[in-house]
C-alpha cells in the first residue's frame, strides 16, 4: 500500500486482486458510481453483483465526453440519483473517466469525496495519483480543470487482462518515463523485466511496475502538487508527445507518443551537448520495440503540423515553449526553447534521419 | 483596509473613492475583465477610459446566466481574448457576476488570479469575501461551486449611488444579520445610524457599515473558510429567507428575504423558549421598516410552497433541515428541525398572526 501525502489529505493506493475486493471496501450506502461504458459491458456480471444500478451512471469514454459542454447531463443524472455533499463518487475507468469524475467531485456541492478504480495501465501506473482533472471547452483541450485528490485509489491488476496490446504499450510509455526520471538502475531493471516479452505481461509484473512508477510520481507530487516547480519534469516527453498526437490526429496513443517524445527530447539533448550520442542511442534502442508499431504514423505527419501544434501548446509563452531535456538518467532539466529557431531544424533532422 | 487570512493566501479589501482609483491599481497588461451589463452602460464613460475593450467581456447578470450550461461561451470568449494561467480576471458587478467570475477563475487553467470590484451593497457588505462560488445546473440552484479566494477586493462606495432603493434595502438585510451576530451594542449602533433615514444613505455611512459587516464576516470565514462548522451561523435568516424567495418566485430581493427570515427565526426561537417574546418584538420593530414594502408579497405566498421549498433545500437531510436560531444578540445556535413537525405549525402562526 502506498500513502500519498496530498495538500488536501493523505490518501492511499491499495492493490486488490479483484474488483469485488476493491468495491466491497467502500461504504455502498453512501456511494454513487461513474463507470466506463466499455468496462461496464466487459465486467457486467461482476458489477451487477456489486453495485446497485440505481446509483450508477455509465458513460462512453471518449475525448468529446470530456468537455464542459457535455458535463451538465452527467451531473444532473448523478444529482437525481441522490449524489449530494455527504456522498462518495466511485469512478471506474481510464483517464477520461478520471478527468470527468475528479472534476465533478471537485465542483458538486463545492467538493465531495471520490474514490478511483483505474482500469487502464496508463491510469494505474501514472494518472491515478496527482489530484489533477483536465476538461476541454470548445476547441481548447484541457484548459479547464481542478486539483482535487481522491480519497482512495484501488489498483486491481486483474482488470488489465482485458486490455488491448496497444493499451498496454501505451501504459508502458509513462512507466518508462518515470523510471528514466528515477535513475539508471531502475531503468535497467525495467528493461530487463519487460523488454523482449510477448504481450500479455503477467499481472504480477504489471502490479510491480505500477507501484514502482507511482512511487516515483509520488516524490514529485508530494513536493509540488500544484505543478509550479519540480513537478514540471513529469512532462518529460510530453511537449513533443502532445504535438505528435495532435499532428497525427490521435492515431498514436498517448503513452506511445510520450515514448516518441522521450526519444526526441534525448536526441535534442544530445544535439545540444547535454548527453552523448551513445546515451541517446542506448535509450532509443531500449524503447524502440515499444513504439515501433507506430513509427510509420509519425513519419507520415507533416513537420509543419508538429511545429504548429507546439506553437499552440498551453505551455508556450512569449519566451518559448517549456521543454524537459536530459543530462542523463535521473537528471532532467527545464529549458525554454523557441519552436521555429531552436526546435524546427533539430526536429527535421530527427524525423527524416533518425527514426 | 481589511486583511483576510484565507486558507489560500492573505488578501485585502481596500476602500477607494472612485472606480478609476480601484482599476488603476491592477496590472492592466495582464488583466481581463468580466463586467455586469447594466453597470457597463451606466459607467460607460469611466470604463472607456480605464479598460481596453478587447480585454473585456460584458455580461447580462441574471439568475439564468449563472448556470453551468451558460458558462462555455463566456469561457471561450475570455480564452480567445487571451486570458490564460498567468492572467488576472477582474470582475466588476454584483453577486451573480461574482459567482460566475470566481467559478471561472477557479477552473480555468486549474485556477488563476482574480480581483473583485463589487457594485451592489449586498456584495460590498457581505458576499465579496469568503471564497465561495455558486452555480446552478439544470433546475438545481447553487449545486455547483468552488472555494477560490480573490486576490484583492476594492470597495468603491461611489458606485452605490446609482443603486435602486430596493437594492440598498436588500443590502441592509445582510448588514443587519451580521450585526445581530456580533452583539447588542453593534446592532443598536446600526439601528441608531440608519433607522428612520430617508434613502439614499450617504456613501460614508454605507462605507462604514460595509467595513463593519465585513469585519464580522471575517471572524467566521477565517475560522471556518470551508463552512463545516462555525461559519454555518452566517446562514442566520437564510433557510427561511431562501424559502420565501422561492415561494414568491423571487419577487422578494435576497437581503429582504433574509430580514424576513431573521424575524421568522427569532419568532421560532421565542416560541421554543430560547428568547423572550419581548426580544422578538424588539428585533422585529427595528427591522420592520426595511422589509415593510415586501410584507404583502410574503403574505400572498402559499404556506405549502414555503414548506415545499424548505423540503428541497440542500441543507435538508433525513434528520431535518439545518436552522440557525437565537438565544439573544450574538448568540446563535444550530438546530436541525423537521419541516412538517417542527416548522409547519409555527410558520403558519407567524405568517397569519404575526406579520
Amino acid at each position: 500500500m502506498l500513502v500519498i501525502r496530498s495538500h488536501f489529505y493523505e490518501y492511499t493506493v491499495g492493490a486488490c486482486s479483484s474488483l469485488s475486493e476493491a468495491l466491497k471496501k467502500n461504504d455502498r450506502s453512501r456511494s454513487h458510481y461513474l463507470i466506463d461504458g466499455v468496462f461496464a459491458k466487459c465486467y457486467a456480471s461482476d458489477l451487477d453483483k456489486l453495485i446497485d444500478p440505481s446509483r450508477a451512471v455509465v458513460l462512453e469514454a471518449c475525448e468529446e465526453a470530456k468537455s464542459l459542454e457535455r458535463l451538465p447531463p452527467i451531473l444532473l443524472d448523478l444529482i437525481r440519483r441522490g449524489l449530494n455533499r455527504s456522498g462518495n463518487l466511485v469512478v471506474i475507468g481510464g483517464g477520461v473517466l478520471q478527468d470527468i469524475g475528479c472534476f465533478i467531485a471537485s465542483v458538486l456541492a463545492r467538493g465531495l469525496k471520490w474514490e478511483y478504480v483505474p482500469t487502464t495501465l496508463l491510469a494505474q501506473a501514472d494518472s491515478c495519483i496527482g489530484s489533477k482533472s483536465s476538461i476541454n471547452v470548445g476547441p481548447f483541450k484541457n484548459q479547464i480543470g481542478t486539483f482535487h485528490a481522491p480519497h482512495r485509489v484501488w489498483l486491481v491488476s486483474s482488470v488489465l487482462r482485458t486490455l488491448a496490446s496497444d493499451e498496454i504499450r501505451s501504459g508502458f510509455g509513462e512507466v518508462f518515463k518515470l523510471q528514466l526520471l528515477k535513475g539508471e538502475a531502475d531503468f535497467r531493471e525495467l528493461c530487463h523485466d519487460v523488454n523482449g516479452l510477448n504481450l500479455p505481461i503477467s499481472p504480477s509484473l504489471l502490479e510491480k511496475w505500477c507501484l514502482r512508477s507511482l512511487n516515483v510520481k509520488k516524490t514529485y507530487i508530494e513536493k509540488d502538487e500544484y505543478d509550479r516547480g519540480v513537478r514540471n519534469v513529469l512532462n518529460y516527453g510530453h511537449t513533443f508527445g502532445h504535438a505528435f498526437e495532435t499532428a497525427t490526429h490521435y492515431a498514436i496513443p498517448h503513452g506511445i507518443a510520450v515514448l516518441l517524445g522521450i526519444v526526441t527530447a534525448t536526441f535534442i539533448s544530445a544535439q545540444r551537448g547535454l548527453v552523448t550520442r551513445e546515451h541517446y542511442l542506448d535509450v532509443k534502442k531500449q524503447l524502440a520495440s515499444w513504439y515501433h508499431p507506430f513509427e510509420e504514423k509519425l513519419k507520415k505527419a507533416r513537420l509543419e503540423q508538429i511545429t504548429e501544434a507546439m506553437a499552440h501548446d498551453k505551455k508556450n509563452t512569449t519566451d518559448g515553449i517549456l521543454c524537459i531535456l536530459t543530462r542523463g538518467f535521473g537528471q532532467m532539466e527545464k529549458v525554454k526553447l523557441n519552436v521555429q529557431i531552436d526546435l524546427l531544424p533539430t526536429l527535421k533532422k530527427f524525423l527524416y534521419e533518425e527514426i
